[in-house]
Formats: C-alpha cells, sequence, structure tokens
C-alpha cells in the first residue's frame, strides 16, 4: 500500500519523523506492506511566514532533511513550493495521509485544529502529535473521520511513549473501562521525587529539573496540574467515551507542596504523587487533578523521577499498569509511527493474527 | 455484524466466557456493532464422552449456563447435539467464528491442536485460551489463518489479564522491540516475595501458596520455570517474528532457592526474580528463563507476590513496562473477548478514530 502524505510542521517531531520514515522504510515495506511517499511538506518560520515543498513523485527526504538542518527552512528545496499555505497544500495535495506535528497551542489550537479538520473533510487521514486541537474539539474531530471514512490517530500527544490510547483501545477492547489514573507529567513527579529522596524545596528541585532540560522554561502548566488534565482528558474522552471539558476537571498542582508535606506523608509510609483520576460514577465519568499520598501497597509507590503511569481499572480484565520513562521528540515521532501502522491496519483488512 | 459462533470447551472459562457474552451481549452490540449468536458447543466429560449442542438460530446461553451448572454436562440441553464430535461439530456448523477453550495439554498440544486447525482450514475465525497448540505449532496455525483469510487471536493464553501480545501487536506497532523480559509466573514471584518478606524456606512458601489456591496441586512446571518459558516463547515468536522452540531456551527455574540465596541478593539491595527475557543479537533472538538479581533501580524490583510484569524495549519507544495481577478463569475470558473484538476491527474496516 503507498500512501501519498503530507508532512504539515516541520520541527523536532516532524524532522525526527522523516528521518524514521527514512530510515525504517524498507523495514515498513517489508512488515506492513506499506509505503510512505512524501508529496508534500510545509512549515511557519517564527516571523509566521510560510515555506512549502511539493512533488506528486515524491519528496526526497534526505536532502529535505539537510536542507533544513543546514538552512533552518526547507524554502530552498529543489522543488520548493514557495509560499503555499499550509490549509492550500492541505486543500490541493490530493494526498492520503496528512502527518501533523505543528505546536501545540492551548489558547485555540490553531493552526492545527484546521489543519486537521480540513484533511479529514477532504477525505485524508490523519496522524497528530499535537494536543491543541484535541482539547478544543476531539469530538467534532472523530465526527469528521467517521463522517469522511478516513482514520484520525493521535496517541503521540498523549503522553506518546506511553501507549495509553492504544493500551485502552485495543489491550483493553471491550473490558469496559471503569476508572483511569497516572501519573502523567515527568516534571511534576521528578520534582516529588527529588523532595522526598533529598530534601530539597520545590524551588531547588524546580530548578535542577529546568538545569537537567526535564523542566519546560515556563513550568507553570506542568507544575499546576494543567498537562496532566489535559492528557488525561484527552484519554478518558477517547476511552472511557466522555465529552468532558477542561473546566469540568477539578485540578490543582504541586506548586505549595512544603518539605513539611512530604515528611507528614513519609510518616504515614506514603509519598506524595500529582495524580490525575477519572472514574465512572453513576454512569457519568467524573475526573479530577491532585496531589494524592500513596501508600507502598500502590503500584504508583515506585513510579519515580521522570517515570510516568497509569493505571486502568476494567470490569473484566482487572487492574493494568503501564509504565515508561522519557518523553522527546525522537519518542513523539516513534508514537506517530505507530499510529501510522495501526490506521493503515485498522482501515485495511490485513491484520488477523496474532 | 452478527456472528455464528462455536464454543468448544465448556469448562471454567468457557462458562466464564459465555456469561460475559450474555451479559455484555448489549454493550457489544451498541459499542462494537457485533452480535455473537452460538450456534453450537461441545465438551468432553471426564469419561472422554463427547457432549454438544447445536442450533442453527442460536443456543440460549442463559438455559445452557443453567443445565451445566446443575447436571455437570450440557447433554440435556433442549435442542441436544447428541454425543457429536467436536471435529463433526467445527466441520459442519458454518459457524464463522471459534471460541476454543479446551484444557492446555502440553504432551501434543490435543485436541486444541486439531480444533484450531479444522476451523482455520475451514475458513473460521479463531480466538483461544488454550497454550497448548501454540507451544507445537504456532507457525503453522498462523499460516493457516493467513491462507484461509480469517482471524486467530490467542492473547488469552500469555498470561491472560496481562495484555502482552496485543500491546506488542498494536500499542508497540511498527517500534522494533528489541527484547522482552518478564516476570511471568505469580506462584514463583509469590514464594521468592514470601521468602524475601518472610525468612520462610521455599516449601513452607510454597505450601502456602497451594493453600491460598496460587499454585497447582503440581507446581512443578511453574516452579521448573517451564510455564514461564512457555509463556514467552509464544509471545516472542508472535511479536519478535521469531521461530523458537522450547528446545532452543535455556530454562531453570527456582526449586533450589534457599534463604542464604535471597538473603545474599539483598545484602547487595537486590531481589531474586524469576525472569524470562528474549533479545536481538546479531538479528537472531536468543532466549532464557532464570534467577536473577534485580537492584531497587529496576521496575521489576517493586513487582511482588502474584503481581506479573513485562519490560518491552523498542528501538522507536524506548521502555515500556506492563503490570497485573491476578490470573483465573474469569480473566481468561475477559482477555478472550478483547480478542474477540480486535479480530473482528482488524478484520473489518471499521475502526478509525483513537
Amino acid at each position: 500500500l503507498k500512501l501519498d502524505t503530507l508532512l504539515v510542521g516541520f520541527g523536532n517531531i516532524g524532522q525526527n519523523l522523516a528521518s524514521v520514515l527514512l530510515r525504517d522504510a524498507d523495514y515498513l515495506r517489508k512488515n506492513f506492506d506499506l509505503e510512505i511517499q512524501v508529496v508534500g511538506a510545509v512549515e511557519t518560520d517564527p516571523k509566521g511566514e510560510f515555506h512549502s515543498v511539493c512533488s506528486e513523485n515524491g519528496v526526497d527526504l534526505k536532502t529535505l532533511l539537510e536542507i533544513k538542518r543546514r538552512t533552518k527552512t526547507i524554502s530552498s528545496y529543489p522543488v520548493a513550493g514557495g509560499h503555499r499555505t499550509s490549509q492550500d497544500l492541505i486543500r490541493n495535495s490530493g494526498a492520503q495521509l496528512m502527518l501533523e506535528s505543528t505546536p501545540t497551542n492551548l489558547q485555540d489550537g490553531q493552526p492545527g485544529l484546521s489543519h486537521i479538520k480540513s484533511a479529514l473533510e477532504g477525505g485524508m487521514s490523519v496522524v497528530t502529535s499535537n494536543k491543541g486541537p484535541l482539547l478544543f474539539d476531539l469530538k467534532g474531530l472523530r465526527k469528521a473521520a467517521e463522517e469522511g471514512h478516513v482514520g484520525f490517530k493521535y496517541s503521540a500527544a498523549v503522553a506518546g511513549a506511553l501507549p495509553i490510547i492504544p493500551t485502552g483501545y485495543y489491550s483493553l477492547a471491550g473490558c469496559r473501562v471503569s476508572s483511569i489514573e497516572g501519573i502523567l507529567n515527568g516534571t511534576c513527579n521528578f520534582i516529588l521525587t527529588q523532595m522526598a529522596e533529598r530534601g530539597t524545596t520545590m524551588e531547588q528541585a524546580l530548578a535542577q529539573a529546568q538545569q537537567m532540560g526535564i523542566a519546560e522554561t515556563n513550568p507553570k502548566l506542568d507544575i499546576q496540574g494543567y498537562d496532566t488534565a489535559f492528557k488525561l482528558l484527552v484519554a478518558v474522552n477517547s476511552i472511557m467515551n466522555a465529552d468532558l471539558k477542561i473546566s469540568d476537571v477539578k485540578v490543582s498542582g504541586i506548586e505549595h507542596v512544603t518539605q513539611e508535606m512530604i515528611q507528614q506523608a513519609r510518616g504515614k509510609g506514603c509519598l506524595l504523587k500529582l495524580i490525575g483520576r477519572a472514574a465512572k460514577a453513576d454512569g457519568q465519568v467524573e475526573m479530577k487533578v491532585g496531589l494524592e499520598e500513596v501508600n507502598s501497597e500502590h503500584p504508583f509507590y515506585s513510579v519515580n523521577g521522570i517515570w510516568k503511569a497509569v493505571l486502568f481499572n476494567t470490569e473484566l480484565l482487572g487492574e493494568v499498569v503501564l509504565s515508561g520513562g522519557k518523553s522527546n521528540p525522537q519518542l513523539a515521532a516513534g508514537a506517530m509511527v505507530r499510529d501510522i501502522v495501526n490506521l493503515i491496519q485498522d482501515t485495511q483488512p490485513t491484520r488477523k493474527t496474532g
């Protein structure tokens, strides 16, 4: 199966993805009968100007990556597309698949939201790493995909390397997930672990996280619990068939944690963890994010440092816990490859044993 | 989608499965457009005699379960099929799906092996909880499924409640699994945990496990590491595209563990665990099962008691750890439901978003 594909966004994730598609082309063809032919790419530079590339016969990813590395844009690619907008490219490319990796915008989900909507409505399947659009209109986008009979996958946007969405969707298929709880923010967990193990203050631990490149320069969304809430919200709406908005979620963070609180928990044999949890109660899903004391019997007790974890409770399979560590653009690209493979195999009746 | 279905085997797992199919009929129809209509069931009594039931218009599962509970066999079901053999039923039912849950036979995989072969060759999809056939001819069965263009799923046979196969197959799709290691036997892990935490001997801990109903009356296969090896073997052959036989695996168990060994490990800050591991080396997969010392940095350090866990290493997504607890016929039935849903959605181009 040969898929004409658009790369929309060519930052860290987009470049990592292109590298993997280049390196693993043979592997994907051999194992999944899948040939990703990139026929267009578009990016926006810091000034907001578009740069695009398109070629019906396939863009050479090796050249594209080299040019991007050397010149910081893709505009000098031999058959450059000029300053075509992303929308122009999406509407006129005739591609079957869009790989969207523009930066997350938490104000209105743009431009990712429009990209994805246009693609799905135009009959193009979509894989995205961008959380923004999912926070603003997951329901609408899923509906557009269903009506357009195309695929739409976004596991890379939800703690990418930790396969939360695929676990809920495939590994627990039909098993009735009744609750999901998770340690979903590596920065917060690192800070809480440092405070417990080294006796540091919140501020010291945060500074260390920033120095180590774990925490964002502006860590507010992490620290206040919103990053946890955003990830869980998308997972819960997808897996538990809910339609929650961020305003439905009671969110608190770790900004007020003191050594005293850490020690108080320790006195009870507990660790403090920032946990997002969602559970069904009377047919409704309720969700919150906040600090919890976790004792040594709980599977999260040993989830420390930058490790994340999620615990599913299901009616048919009991408890299943998933845990993993790092998150970076390379892993997000890996999660997008996973989504591409699953998307194709979902829509092609080719995968039958296992 | 309405599927005429055979139940082959009606022991603990088969009855649990029938209960779930009965209870969740509405849920499966509503959420997955799936209607499982049981048109036949067959079991063998302790004397080796067959009892069967068949009805083109659907067997009433409630009645079937009640009769089985009351009379220990299904033979007095109103439209009983007499003493038809399972092979006769499989070859002549015209069903589209077989749910196979006969007991595991480690001598030759029978009768499950013949059941599954006949079904796949006759154009019937198969979901099984039976490890036996997979140990003897996984390759042949997968080939039969591919050639017959039918589905074949067996995640229930590999630590059912812990979704090892679906994780490798979907959550890590296209991510190139380079190694799999796991604590896969609850009895062994319980014994090692008891020895470490309570200072008991191997024999005392085993006796306790048997008293609690965790260990088999004949725990030899568990204790000697073979149960771990069997589970990992099926997982590795499925996920890592290998073709290993049990004779390729160096297997040792926990039968010679002493308190001295436990204390020696503790002196180094380690716990002893029975671990199965498989890794690619020079393109070949190598696998072994044996005792290992695990330090507090390792994700398995906190996997204690009856908990099991598996750690996947992948080229694209780094480390992913999956852990879970209990295993019983109810959970095996849950795993079979998961397989039914995935099988149908794999073969029907209906599942596209998530």
